[in-house]
């Protein structure tokens, strides 16, 4: 019995997002299929991040156990060969017994990409954010700097069912400017729903100007959800990678 | 009766191509169609690169003659306004009566992307062509060099009716490695019929060992079509800009 990590890059302009659902055809759906077909029963896949509708992978990592003995190189290509071109497995590796995406998973990294300028690119249209008018990246930069360490993100939260805490340890928060794209990337021990683009969007007002960097403090302070900025949307984030400790 | 010169960028992806065709939506429709509903008349607008179906512009140059004094603003906001996201006017300038963006155009440039890597990424399928193996970057380069000066170009390209004549001039013309991208850019005089396209496939089959850099010569001098080699396909191809002169 087999077990894999496997990496995945996926566009998620046509999917409901990672995770399966009653309608709809998510990420996890199509590769379970794929996997069915290839080891003769049901397969159940694990993600380390469960994106939603909308957003992107350059290095969602997956978990599974076959039953039969196969090749990494061969599952990797027998996989992609099952697959639409839009959902792509970069790589499959041997994984220990009891090996767990999620569970096992020490970090992420997730970037928001904003597309900074008057008219919007055609070939950005579904990887960006298109927001125009002058932007202070350095505001927005020493904002995103204030959410580095462990804090409670109960103000950068959308409730989806008890969960144990909302404290995070965010160990890296960035915003960079490459014209015409300005963008927002953060690394932390895990994130709660819709986090990352409430972060973003509040990050946008206070680059308006609208807000200012202590108002991040104190959005953050106040663990309530209606202070913090409108949730930017799905299709500028991208889940860039998992991280693993030792296993 | 202002005369404009319109900067366009397009996603070729869902398009016929440039032109207007019997059937199928092509990008100077559209955008003639949303000219119609700002001047109140039919116009018709001249594009300088007629790019086939599938093929993007990141410069496409066109001109237009209106009935209405527009500001160049306002003309490319409204444009906007009426167009699907994947086309967009990137910017409108007065141009001097009787600007023809084809027949003033001195000098166009193409780029071709080929995505060299096992695994295409979702991101890069409709704009890359995806070529697996070791490419030897630096023979095609070489190869592409050899291009470069005024030479009879028939060997590649289709035939689509008469033309003048078949010579055109090359002023650049190189091959560049950025992993795993590999780009081949050409800028020159005029371009014919799928002639990027098929000196792309002709590179990468040099780039593959198959042919030597001396068979660009010979296939260049033949000034056959059948001994280039195959017509990359249309979506790693970009019309990247157009020059003109003084006008």
């Amino acid at each position: 019995m087999p077990s894999f990590k496997l990496t995945l890059a996926y566009d998620g302009t046509n999917y409901v997002g990672w995770q399966r659902q009653a309608s709809g055809t998510s990420v996890q759906g199509l590769i379970e299929n794929a996997l069915r077909e290839l080891d003769g029963r049901e397969v159940v896949l694990h993600g380390a991040g469960r994106t939603d509708a909308g957003v992107h992978a350059l290095g969602q990592v997956a978990s599974c156990t076959l039953e039969r003995d196969i090749d990494a190189g061969v599952l990797v290509r027998a996989l992609n060969a099952r697959l639409p071109a839009d959902v792509r497995v970069v790589a499959a590796d041997a994984a220990a017994a009891g090996f767990h995406a999620r569970f096992n998973a020490t970090a992420k990294t997730y970037r928001y990409r904003i597309f900074n300028a008057d008219v919007m690119s055609p070939f950005e249209r579904q990887y960006a954010w298109h927001v125009y008018g002058p932007l202070n990246v350095e505001a927005m930069d020493a904002a995103a700097r204030l959410l580095r360490g462990r804090h409670d993100f109960a103000a950068f939260q959308t409730a989806s069912g008890p969960i144990r805490t909302t404290d995070r340890m965010v160990s890296s928060s960035v915003v960079r400017r490459a014209p015409p794209l300005v963008t927002f990337e953060i690394s932390g021990d895990g994130f709660l729903r819709h986090m990352v683009r409430a972060i973003a969007g509040t990050l946008v007002e206070i680059g308006r100007g609208r807000w200012t960097i202590a108002d991040m403090r104190d959005v953050l302070d106040s663990r309530d959800r209606t202070r913090a900025g409108p949730t930017a949307p799905a299709w500028g984030l991208f889940l860039v990678g998992v991280e693993y400790g030792d296993l």
